[in-house]
C-alpha cells in the first residue's frame, strides 16, 4: 500500500527557479516570447523533466506539450496545464507555476508509490500570452477546436515569421492531433495576477470563471486651434471630448459595482503639443464583467456617452471594437470540489472571477474546467517584480493535488455530468 | 506737393509670394527656421528690398535688420516691424506679413512723393517663433534689454548650434548695438490667428494688449494594475486622476468666461496599453487670460484641483511650471489713435486681446506700442493652410499707414505720453 501523496516545496521552487533562468531578465522575470529560441530551450527543459518523470511525451500539431502518466484505466486522463511562453518583461509564475504544479503533483504521487485510476497528462499549451502572436491562448483556441490548425500555422507574428514557421525552427511543430485527448475534466493552478486576494488576506480563491471582456477604440476628430487665440466657444476640442467620456464612463462603470471594472489604459493626442487644441484624440475603453447582461449595459452606456460629449464638442467619433469575449463560467461541480478540498484543509478561500484570459477558458469549451488562483505579492503580474510565497504556493498545490487525486478515481465519472469516459 | 499715400495691394502680395518660395513646402506654406539657410536667403531677400527702396540697413548684434527711411526731423522714428523667421510648417503671413507691409508703407510713401516728420523705420525681428532657440521673441526681447546679448548668443537650438554661431554662420551678426533705436511708437500689423474676427465677420482687431500666459506641466504616479484583475477600488489610476483633472479644470476656465482659455494640448499615459491601469500621467495646462488677476484665480483653482482629484485616487502629483507671462497691456494713446482711423476708414472692428506673443509686447517695454489684427480664414495658422484674403491685407495695410502717418507727425509729440523725442 502507498503513503499518502504530498508536494514538496522546495523541489517545485527549484524548478521554478531554473526554468526562470531561460530567458531571464537583469533583475529579474523572464522574457520567453512564444517560440523563439528562449522558448524552445524552456520547452527542452520542460520534456526532460517529463521524461525524467516516466511521462510519456507528446506534442501536437500546434506545439503543445503533453506529458502522460497512465493510470489503472485506459480512459478520459484528468489534465493538469498551463503554459511556459511569458510576455516580453514577464515574471517567474505566470503560467509557469501550472506546468510545474503538474509535474510536482506526478513526482509526489511517485514519492508516495501511487496509481491513479485515471489517466493524467500534464500540459503546456502553446501561446498563450500572445505577446508574439494573436490570438493569445491560441495553442489552448486550437486545441478545443476554436481555430483551424491550417489557420493558426498561418498568423504571422510581431516579427512577421509565421507560427507555422516558429514552430518548425524550434523544432516543435508535433505529430499529434490537436485534440487527441479530451480529457475527463481540466485543472489549472494560477496567480491570481491581482490584488484582490491579498487584500482580503485569503489564501485561496476559488475561479468560478473568466470575466467578460469589451475593447474598444474610439477615434475622435475635431479641429486643431491655437491654444491662445481661440475661445472657449469656437473650439472643437478632440482631447476634451476624450477626456470627458474616460471620466463619465470610468464613473458609471464604478456605480456599476457587481465587478464591473473600466480602464482608460490608452490615449493618444495629436499634435499633443502644449499650446494647440488637440484635433484628434484615440483612446481605448478596457470593459470586464462576469455577467454579460451587465456587460451590455455598460456598453450600452459607452455607446451614449460616445454620441454625448461628440454632439457637446461638436466633434466626430469613429469606433472600432478591438476585442470582445463573452464571460466563460467554469464547471460548477469542478468548482464545488475544489471548494470541498479547500475546506478540507483548512485554507482561507473567496469564490472570484478571474480578470485575464486563461487556458482553462478554452478547455471549459470541451470538458469540465476549473481554476485555482494563489495570491500575487502587490497583485502585480506581467513584470519581473511578480512573485508569489512558497506557502502560497504549497498551498496551491496542496489543493491542486488533492482535487486531482479526486477527480481521476473512476467512480467520480458519474457525478462530472459533462465529462466522457 | 505730395499725392496722397496709397498701398498698392498687388506690389504687396507679390513680395508675400516671392518671400513664400524662400523655405517652400510641398503643398504650401514655408518651413524658414530662425537663422537656418533659407532665413539667410529671406533676410537676403528684404534687405534687397530695403535697398531698394532707398532704406538705409542696419543690423545689430542680435541680427535684428532694420531699415530706415529719413524723415523732415532727426527725431525718434515711428517703427513698423515684425519678423519673418517662420515655424516648421508655417504660413506665408505670420510675421512676413507685418514686415512687408512696413516696406509697402515705404513704396506708398515713395509713390506719393511723400515725406513724414519723423524717420520710419522698418523692423525684422530674429527668432520671434521659438521654433528652433527658445525663448520665442528673441531679438525683441534682447532688443527690449531683456536679456543681455551675450547670454542670448550662447542659447543653444535644438539642432545643438549656438544663437552665436547660427548668426555668424548667415552673416548677420551685426555691429549696431541692440537697442540703439528707441523709436517714438511701434506699430505692428499681424494676422489674427484665431477664428474671432472671422466668426464674428469683423475686418480689423484693434489689440489692447497681450494675454497672460500660464503654462503648467503635472505629472500623477500611481501604480499600474492588471485591467481584468483589479478591482476600481484598488486602483491608483495616474490617468484616471489626469483625465478628472482636464475635465475639472476646462470646465472651470469656460465658466470664468471673460477671455478665460484652457488648452490640456498634451497628455502620456504610462504604459499606454489597453489593458493596463497607467501608473504614470503627464499633462499640460495652458491657461490664459488679459487680465492677471483672474489668471492668477484659474491657477490657484488648478492646485486645488490636483489636490483634489490625487487625493481621491490616492496617487501623488508634480508641478513644474513650463512658462508664466503676466499679461502686457499697449498704450492706450496708440490704441485709441488705431481705432481711430478704423472709424474714420469705415471698417468693422472689435477691439481684442492678443492670444500668442508677438514682438510689439517686447517693444511695449520701451516705447509707445499697438498692435492692428486682420481676420484668418478659418482662424489657422503655424500651419501650410494659412491664409488671409487680399481684401483684409489691403484693409490692415491702409490702416496701418493711416496710423503710421499720423504718428510720424511731429506735433503728435506731446499726445504720446510715454514717447521721447
Amino acid at each position: 500500500m502507498s503513503a499518502v501523496p504530498a508536494m514538496r516545496i522546495e523541489r517545485l521552487l527549484e524548478r521554478i527557479g531554473q526554468l526562470g533562468t531561460i530567458g531571464a531578465l537583469p533583475g529579474g522575470g523572464v522574457c520567453r516570447l512564444a517560440l523563439t529560441e528562449e522558448d524552445r530551450q524552456g520547452r527542452d527543459l520542460l520534456v526532460a523533466w517529463m521524461r525524467a518523470l516516466g511521462l510519456e511525451v507528446h506534442v501536437d500539431g500546434i506545439g503543445n506539450i503533453f506529458g502522460l502518466r497512465r493510470g489503472r484505466h485506459d480512459v478520459a486522463p484528468v489534465m493538469i496545464g498551463s503554459h511556459i511562453d511569458s510576455v516580453a518583461t514577464g515574471g517567474l509564475y505566470d503560467g509557469a507555476l501550472g506546468v510545474l504544479a503538474g509535474l510536482e503533483v506526478v513526482a509526489a504521487l511517485d514519492d508516495a508509490g501511487a496509481e491513479t485510476d485515471r489517466p493524467l497528462v500534464i500540459a503546456a499549451f502553446t501561446n498563450e500570452e500572445g505577446a508574439r502572436f494573436a490570438p493569445d491562448m491560441l495553442g489552448s483556441l486550437v486545441y478545443a477546436g476554436g481555430m483551424a490548425l491550417a489557420d493558426a500555422l498561418a498568423i504571422e507574428g510581431i516579427d512577421g515569421v509565421t507560427v507555422g514557421d516558429a514552430l518548425s525552427g524550434i523544432g516543435y511543430a508535433g505529430d499529434w492531433p490537436c485534440g487527441a485527448i479530451r480529457p475527463h475534466a481540466y485543472v489549472e493552478l494560477h496567480i491570481e495576477q491581482g490584488p484582490v486576494l491579498e487584500s482580503e488576506e485569503l489564501q485561496i480563491g476559488v475561479v468560478e470563471g473568466v470575466q467578460g471582456i469589451s475593447w474598444t477604440e474610439i477615434t475622435f476628430e475635431g479641429s486643431s486651434a491655437h491654444a491662445g487665440t481661440t475661445p472657449m466657444r469656437l473650439r472643437q476640442d478632440a482631447g476634451r471630448a476624450a477626456m470627458e467620456l474616460a471620466v463619465d464612463i470610468t464613473r458609471m462603470a464604478e456605480q456599476m459595482g457587481n465587478g464591473q471594472v473600466c480602464t482608460i489604459g490608452a490615449l493618444s493626442l495629436h499634435p499633443n503639443l502644449v499650446n494647440v487644441v488637440p484635433d484628434r484624440a484615440v483612446m481605448t475603453v478596457d470593459l470586464r464583467n462576469p455577467d454579460d447582461a451587465r456587460l451590455r449595459t455598460v456598453e450600452a452606456g459607452l455607446t451614449e456617452l460616445i454620441d454625448t460629449v461628440s454632439a457637446r464638442g461638436g466633434i466626430t467619433a469613429r469606433r472600432r471594437t478591438l476585442a470582445r469575449f463573452e464571460p466563460v463560467a467554469f464547471t460548477p461541480a469542478i468548482i464545488d470540489r475544489i471548494d470541498a478540498h479547500v475546506g478540507r484543509l483548512g485554507y482561507s478561500k473567496r469564490r472570484m472571477y478571474a480578470g485575464a484570459g486563461h487556458d482553462a477558458q478554452m478547455l471549459a469549451r470541451i470538458c469540465p474546467a476549473g481554476m485555482i488562483f494563489i495570491p500575487s505579492q502587490n497583485g502585480i503580474s506581467h513584470n519581473i517584480a511578480e512573485f508569489s510565497s512558497a506557502e502560497d504556493i504549497e498551498r496551491g498545490v496542496t489543493l491542486l493535488l488533492e482535487t486531482v487525486l479526486d477527480l481521476a478515481r473512476v467512480e467520480d465519472a458519474d457525478t462530472i455530468m459533462k465529462g466522457n469516459g
